[in-house]
């Protein structure tokens, strides 16, 4: 039996293992000091009510035989029609009109941003930003395709912009950006449409941060822009929307339009799902079909509000100081030079011995990331606070 | 951007698509007529008081900011402890011993048997038995490898045994088996080990239907033989177990024995399911902890067997009828011939039009099914009852 050596090539992350132990050690040697995370990448806000109640009944559903649910439905690849209705809801008031077959249920966007994968010949090219998400490249490198990396840098407000002189089959896209917190505008975007509708490529559009986005010249689904239904496959994910990263229910949506050498792609993604997967629990379903609704919606943007009001405490900070950074805004992610010429792992021990706080070395997510630093909203709001102060403190000396 | 163009060479199945159509349009022409369907792949039974109790203190736990969980532990791949620790202690009763790094719990047997190919070449051969569950042949098709199948049929009872003139580097073994219910003995798996020992090959064994077993002559994991941890993953399922076809709950082993070409398989899975995977739902995690507890294994065997009892009632008519089949005894599958040389599509249109039973022609899996007929234990006892004495009464004349 030969192994896929492709896997040979993946260089392993050490960066949160990394951060984790810096950590750790620093606070064992000064137990007396109060450390603060702003590098927590997971929410810690529970669940929304009316997602509680709407779990309960679903358990309760399981319970009794008249009302068990075995394997989900097979129309739509084991997705519940309420739930599909209720994302297709969602979209209707992005303006975006969907069909229900063209929306998949999942156990999370991680997990089809590489799935997906299996339905693209091996020798595609594949272009990727830098600084990016690992799974991205890591997903590809295991696949054996060529990666190609367009340069997200000061110079493009770590933005980066088609160059029509490269030929990519396969463009992912994350808006707002994971680290940078960058998010594209509708313009921007179209531009990146017109790139793949000329080089006949498909866009791998991950939009797990959207709901973040209160601007309205900011897209909060590719399919805003003309034209890309017939380019792009857009992931979502109620992690970040609703506080599900411990309860994994995402969706994505691949259009009908979306046709490649003469095959819809969304019938080979409806073969690939029914045949390599079973579907997301029904309890799960259920609890996720509460979040659009108006309830819901009213319930999920209290917890957003609260980590956006971090965000704005962080960028605001920031501002006083004078230091360049993307996100903030429309971002659970801040994305900031780090000052002084420092170099990110450099300003990590900085920040740590001096302010006892913790962030991200922007160059564990690409060579474009270093001197660079990220730091999240999704701590507490006496933290954060308290962080800021310690930051300000230190940097205005 | 090309697509994978494997995709194509995949199979359209019409089985259950066409055996739901003829029992609709028979239904139509005769409303008068009560059906019965011992087709149902699906459980039936709710799920065991234990599991609905620890699954609404789990959503619990989620509605309160200090119990919330988010992703699940690194440690083990978002596996909790709790949950991992209850595998192996079923697996310690089992006389199988296992380390906490080679339990991964997924989302179902069928995502794990379908994404465990990501680690291996393209070009190994595959060694499928006939007839099988669609699943392995189609992700194997899929990603373009060459499949060979090894015959199961009368003259070995549906349980094939190894042809050491035949070279294969993956072989997929399903005991109690999907569809024929045959299930080997740990003296005829001992020749499949040392098949894979001896071809350097790796064993994937499905173990889905193992609880169903009572013999214990049988196998109820492939590392209950010697040598199987070098050469043989496990996948394992709550689904028939314990009723979890909706919630959605599997558990794969990796041994770390288990070495192709210097590296390590558990290895490979770790960084596949690190990258392209993010674990399970809590609340599903600890339903699924709550199974082998001593009083959900008792709540659990209540409903095996209630689904044990419909198969002996099969079983039994089957016999008193003289028709062979394999199944039924340790599994909730019943394969049998087809009377008067019927093939698979007559005698499912003689049962239906005459007893109003429905079932599942053989020949939908694989050339070898032609000629025999699938029926199942996961109806109501009282349905079961009613067709056994239906198809008595036919086939008696």
């Amino acid at each position: 039996m030969k192994i896929n050596s492709n896997f040979l090539n993946l260089k392993d992350s050490y960066l949160f293992a990394t951060v984790g132990r810096k950590t750790t050690a620093y606070k064992t040697a000064h137990p007396e000091k109060k450390v603060i995370r702003l590098s927590i990448g997971d929410v810690t806000r529970p669940l929304a009510p009316v997602v509680i109640d709407a779990m309960h009944r679903a358990v309760d559903d399981m319970s009794r035989k008249e009302t068990f649910k075995g394997y989900g439905p097979d129309q739509y690849c084991y997705g519940y029609n309420v739930l599909i209705d209720s994302i297709k809801d969602s979209y209707s008031r992005k303006g975006v009109s969907l069909d229900s077959a063209e929306v998949f249920i999942s156990d999370g966007a991680k997990s089809d941003l590489g799935n997906i994968l299996d339905l693209f010949a091996i020798d595609n090219t594949v272009l990727v930003p830098d600084p990016v998400y690992p799974v991205y490249v890591d997903t590809n490198v295991m696949a054996g395709r060529k990666i190609l990396y367009a340069d997200a840098n000061l110079a493009n407000g770590f933005l980066p912009m088609p160059d029509f002189s490269v030929d990519a089959d396969i463009v992912y896209l994350c808006s707002p950006n994971n680290p940078t917190g960058a998010a594209y505008s509708k313009e921007q975007l179209k531009e990146w449409v017109r790139y793949a509708c000329e080089k006949d490529a498909v866009l791998l559009y991950d939009a797990a941060y959207e709901y973040f986005i209160t601007d309205p010249a900011l897209a909060r689904s590719v399919y805003q822009i003309e034209g890309a239904k017939e380019c792009a496959i857009e992931f979502c994910s109620y992690s970040k929307t609703a506080g599900f990263t411990g309860v994994r229910c995402g969706y994505t949506i691949v259009p009908k339009e979306l046709v490649r050498e003469g095959t819809s792609l969304n019938t080979l993604w409806a073969r690939r799902q029914s045949t390599k997967f079973n579907g997301v629990s029904y309890i799960t379903q259920m609890g996720a079909a509460a979040v659009f609704t108006a309830e819901g919606e009213k319930q999920i943007s209290e917890n957003l509000g609260y980590y956006r009001e971090n965000a704005k405490i962080i960028a605001d900070c920031l501002d006083e100081l004078g230091i360049f950074y993307t996100g903030g805004k429309n971002s659970p992610y801040i994305w900031m030079k780090c000052p002084n010429g420092m170099d990110s792992w450099e300003f990590f021990d900085y920040l740590l011995e001096n302010a006892n706080v913790v962030g991200t070395p922007g160059s564990g997510f690409g060579k474009n990331g270093e001197g660079f630093f990220r730091l999240t909203a999704f701590g507490t709001k006496e933290d954060t606070k308290e962080a800021c102060s310690r930051i300000r403190a230190l940097l205005q000396k």
